[in-house]
């Protein structure tokens, strides 16, 4: 699925071609970073997304420049990276991050009408999953306002780096501990709206939502 | 700070032009993500980032593409995005995130051989703080091997979004919980290096680390 523009050269070990690894990266992502170009000075934008069938989901405001930009055909490129922990070597230089990355070029396509509800209740499905069953369906106001637009991943580059220290024991500081430091993603305590009615509690299917996310 | 290609045109009042914001932003961020641009093909990648002065250390390869395009006076654009929260509106159209989120546009600066060991102690003291005074200092080999980079801040756009739930309490559902769910970065369980020594504890400095990071 990649190409020459897309080839990992550096440290090719840690791309992996695999289905899977990109179906779990989709999975914790709710955020990617999106980057055109405009007379070649780059911008690069964070944008809510969520996995839909074979590509990717980014949504924004119809009136951005940025999706304004991308729904215009614009070359564009989404970067999605989950860092999962740091990894403290005995040396500053072999010291360095585990992490999922994903990198994905192409040109985004326009979700048409009768295909935005179902793009909208995926989007809404994956950031707050359970969720759309509570809520009303998007008004045609609020579909206008919103640019959902679907980005192709036939065209990627993931790159895992889940590598261990893999410094030298034969360095002066042997004393020096080394080892991984997990990163992880938490909820921290739900803050109720100012207006919220007495009695509401919050829902169950909130405590089952996917951890360890962005 | 800002320039017309920095400013904020959707949602404005997300903008704020504050050094301090600016600094609690770089404190709390460990990786950046770059963008270039080559025959108006965009490309973006996530860097390792610390900040040093009133710049941002970038920090990769000496032989990546990345690096050696940035070091080529390429035109640029850097973009931290922190999302601190998911915020639950009664309907999926008014939920959203907390974030701070940070765009920088410029040109990356070399950092000359006389100010590559201050910065790369820098970026060591930022991505692991305290750290630094165990390690042995980078060797010439190690510091050749490294691409630092030092890219300005002077032409910027910060957006942070920490509204509460602003739907409307007439919404027909107002008997689902509204609110703001915080998210937090925390660090599991350090996983020592198989080839540690016994007896090496965990130092006590890694328990100070920052955390919400990333």
């Amino acid at each position: 699925m990649g190409t020459d523009r897309t080839t990992v050269r550096r440290e090719a070990h840690k791309q992996v071609e695999d289905q899977a690894t990109l179906k779990a990266i989709l999975a914790r992502a709710i955020i990617a970073y999106v980057a055109i170009s405009i007379d070649n000075q780059p911008f690069v934008l964070p944008v809510a997304c969520a996995p839909f069938g074979d590509e990717l989901l980014l949504h924004g405001s119809t009136a951005s420049r940025l999706f304004k930009a991308l729904a215009s055909g614009l070359p564009a490129c989404v970067n999605i990276t989950l860092v999962d922990a740091l990894v403290l070597a005995r040396t500053s230089f072999d010291s360095s991050m585990q992490y999922h990355s994903l990198m994905a070029l192409g040109t985004a396509r326009v979700i048409p009408d009768r295909e935005k509800l179902s793009a909208l209740n995926a989007l809404t499905e994956h950031l707050f999953p359970e969720r759309a069953k509570e809520l009303r369906e998007p008004s045609s106001k609020e579909m206008k306002a919103t640019s959902v637009l679907a980005f192709p991943l036939n065209e990627i580059s993931i790159k895992v780096s889940n590598s261990y220290v893999h410094d030298a024991q034969s360095e002066p500081s042997t004393n020096i501990w080394a080892g991984v430091i997990p990163i992880l993603s938490t909820y921290g305590e739900p803050i109720p709206s100012e207006d919220l009615k007495s009695g509401i509690e919050i829902p169950e299917y909130i405590s089952l939502w996917p951890k360890n996310r962005i």
